[in-house]
């Protein structure tokens, strides 16, 4: 078994623990079966399905910042909090993918889809946040730092929840009008809705965990972490385009949903008049010729090349961004570790040039 | 300008600043014009246009144990929670209304019906419930109680939505089971969804604000205010099916929405074979003429004069508990200041023999 495969299996096995803690205090509040299976379905339906990439990455950054393995206890407690973190991911993708229409999620219909679900799922939601409070009050409460966790979590919720309604209203599924479109906007939007809980969220965390209390620090991670998280978004963008099937598992659809994607906003930037008109024409319309005319355009302009540009300047600018944080190991005063560069170069390195 | 008038008025002023403050910083995280309209709209249509009874309860409460009149910094404090506990609410109901595909809501089509906005409501609902953790951290962070309120209202939410699950699962509008009626899951369904926001959390909030810190007074608190909770909602499906259009300002739809009602469970309790076939073919149906053999068996069964009884039995359970209270005005130690029978009377004083 891989050190990765192994590393999931031990994180996987913190969920059901955690789901079953749950569900235990469920039943203790006096609900009936009914309501208790329907709670333990909405948990194991909606929230380890995923890579899980978010929630180990609280774990590992952990390690990272103690330079060292973790006992079961601290192992325990920093997956708690990756878990709190998948848990977010979920209350926004069970809701994203009502407010988007979508069929499937993670090789199986979305929640809302479920014959008796339907628009319950809303409430489901709402108790998949819920329980990341409930989470953090069991394991955190006593914690000097309590209080900084869930804070952290209401800031990064708040964040995401702007980012959503911004790409709503900028990319409606029915309604195409380029002119909301620019590249400033697609880099709010995935700023917010993105790179915020999938990048800082997790690391931020795991830097409460191991006693980091300057606020320095913090500002810091966040500088370099939000580049990441934009970088991340745009690969993802430029896959859903360029990758094969095989890559990415699935066949990209954001020319045909009208995304706000980072390859339509350059596409823009760059198009001729005449070409302008083919893609107000030809973006977001239900309907294959339309869509290989606007993938023409890309060619034609030269986006995989304009993209290469894009990765190796991000890549260049978030290592330089990771050298501002000295290499002497050297803590900064009131934090109990330091800061470390392989914190954020393990992100880096998991990301740069990834094919899927 | 009656007493009451004027303490909305009051009220409603503080809710003007507060929904500006929370769009400058909404504006000022860099968000465009049309997305800082969005919120605003989002926050006017769906924050300040009920009874605000649940709000007003707070800056009432806190005058009550302080047992004078606020001056206007204590005043914005107290009317800033008790706007949070507003937001609460309608985080639930534009949310509720979607799930229970509702038309109209406070004399105006539900938010989810206004055209431009559809299952975009999601993400709204999730923004007014942000919006409460940003007002907390704003005005409350550096008390010593700040803690204490984000984990009531992280309590409060969790409750509420679990209450709303089993409603949900009990009582769809799309098929009906009466065998999965009862009155003890009424009764939990009205503790969870209704009574924890409505009542014990406003009187929370300003016991917290007041420096009562003994745990001892805020069991006593919850012991009088579930079971008036639970009065104050068995009365409201009393009125719905037996209050006036005059009294009640809308036409009751209980019987045919299928609702987990009092009146339905008392019936369900008391009824004959015969009359539970009726109720099992009439309930829950589209149909002016099965809703009116629902009435008629309600009439036969003598709902009227049982809901009467069950007044008289609750009014005179609250007094006892509130009596349980002492006159002294002596106050539990730690407590800033005591707890107050006022403060329950002047609740059980609104509620008793209501008809609107």
């Amino acid at each position: 078994m891989s050190t990765s495969a192994a590393r999931r299996e031990r994180f996987v096995k913190v969920f059901e623990s955690i789901r079953d803690e749950l569900i235990e205090h469920f039943a203790g509040e006096g609900m009936q079966k009914d309501a208790v299976e329907w709670y333990k379905r909405n948990l194991d339906y909606n929230v380890p399905g995923g890579k899980l990439n978010r929630g180990i990455s609280v774990t590992d950054t952990v390690e990272i910042l103690l330079g060292r393995p973790l006992d079961d206890v601290e192992y325990k407690r920093a997956a708690v909090l990756g878990w709190c973190v998948e848990l977010l991911q979920a209350f926004f993708l069970v809701s994203d993918d009502m407010m988007d229409s979508s069929i499937t999620r993670r090789g199986q219909p979305c929640y809302y889809r479920v014959p008796s679900v339907g628009l319950i799922a809303v409430n489901d939601s709402f108790m998949l946040e819920g329980a990341i409070y409930h989470l953090l009050k069991t394991y955190f409460r006593k914690d000097s730092y309590y209080v900084d966790l869930i804070e952290l979590f209401h800031d990064t919720s708040y964040k995401t929840e702007m980012g959503q309604l911004v790409d709503l209203i900028t990319a409606p599924e029915d309604h195409v009008d380029l002119s909301k479109f620019s590249l400033k906007k697609h880099q709010f939007i995935v700023i917010y809705k993105t790179a915020y809980y999938s990048f800082y969220l997790p690391v931020a965390l795991a830097m409460y965990m191991c006693g980091i209390t300057a606020p320095s620090s913090y500002d810091l991670a966040l500088k370099i972490l939000i580049p990441l998280g934009e970088y991340f978004q745009v690969q993802d963008d430029y896959l859903d385009c360029f990758g094969t099937h095989e890559q990415i598992g699935k066949i990209g659809t954001d020319i045909v949903d009208n995304k706000c994607s980072w390859l339509i906003n350059v596409a823009l930037a760059h198009a001729s008049t005449e070409q302008r008109k083919v893609l107000d024409e030809c973006y977001g319309r239900k309907d294959a010729e339309k869509e290989r005319r606007v993938k023409e355009i890309y060619n034609a302009l030269g986006l995989q090349k304009r993209y290469e540009e894009y990765e190796q300047g991000s890549y260049e600018k978030i290592m330089g961004l990771i050298e501002t944080i000295p290499a002497s190991g050297q803590s900064v005063e009131g934090n109990a570790v330091p800061l470390k560069r392989e914190v954020f170069k393990s992100f880096l390195d998991k990301i740069y040039k990834r094919t899927k």
